[in-house]
């Protein structure tokens, strides 16, 4: 089955996601993100990346970078990013991730991230752990203020958030998605 | 003395940096990475995050992104964004932020973050051991393509590359040093 980053995919949700104001919402992709978190997951070993929106603009506007990167001057200019953007799928919902990534039978399991602590939330080491004999894991990653409550009830796996040095918590998603990924997937790459 | 964090200052450098052809250059700024990279600072308790150019119009920029929201709309808008930028100084050169944190007859000790590895680099934990005895720290990050030669070499410290899956090693700087930033300070903030 190899190590969990050639199992795991990556997810970033833009619905549904909660404002500063704990409602729900649709967030805006951030162009920024998509290629920041496509060369983090390349970087980890991590073979797909979901941008999920259910606003067929937004999906066409993702699309429009990845065709400008990928067969357009930007993958002749540089072919890193090429590298990069190649590794990202875009879909309306996570469920259509979910399909994606099930295999015969199997659900892949859903591990969510938080920036919100709970008494079920696991250390990497742990997760991990429950992660030994699934087949592939979806890891998602919400915008905004974060995944929504309804999103973060149906995972089989909930992050602790990152622990930083007092209450300050506004880290951005791709900088949180950094520090993540590197630290559940330590042990695939450091050997 | 308090943690490690407490006594640490990251500098984004913009120049010397090299380009993808090993050549000096001066970076541009990405606005993007000062917002990220004071977040950053920000969460893991590092007091002071410089901004290196010798650029004057560049020097000009970061000012008034950090003007608008420290003190302007941005500020009352969004709190948590002046909180960040609050701990952004803009410098000159390198020389110019080691000589801020120089204290009394104590330099400060640089450390160096780099995508190629050396004989010379090592672990976090090495970096912590070393810095323990030691007033303040510099952790500079360089932009474009990384820190010119001539930085690496005058370092006291250098830091492993962040580890990926296999040879793509691509990161944007505000997610190296998001990996880098936790990884050297998980034991000031996981305690």
């Amino acid at each position: 089955m190899g190590g969990l980053n050639a199992r795991l995919a990556v997810g970033l949700v833009h619905y549904p996601v909660v404002n500063k104001f704990n409602e729900v919402v649709t967030s805006s992709v951030t162009t920024i993100d998509v290629h920041d978190i496509a060369r983090l997951c390349r970087t980890f070993g991590v073979p797909e990346f979901y941008v999920i929106t259910p606003l067929s603009a937004q999906r066409r506007l993702v699309q429009r970078i990845m065709k400008h990167w990928i067969e357009g001057f930007g993958g002749e200019y540089n072919p890193d990013r090429r590298e990069a953007l190649s590794i990202v799928k875009v879909v309306d919902t996570i469920d259509d991730m979910m399909e994606n990534l099930r295999f015969e039978k199997d659900d892949a399991a859903l591990i969510v991230s938080s920036a919100h602590d709970s008494d079920s939330a696991v250390s990497y080491e742990a997760a991990r752990a429950s992660l030994k004999k699934t087949g592939r894991a979806a890891l998602l990653f919400g915008t905004a203020h974060g995944l929504d409550g309804s999103v973060l009830l149906k995972a089989d796996i909930r992050l602790k958030p990152v622990k930083g040095a007092g209450e300050y918590n506004h880290l951005p998603v791709r900088c949180a998605a950094s520090i993540i990924l590197s630290g559940l997937l330590k042990q695939d790459t450091e050997k």
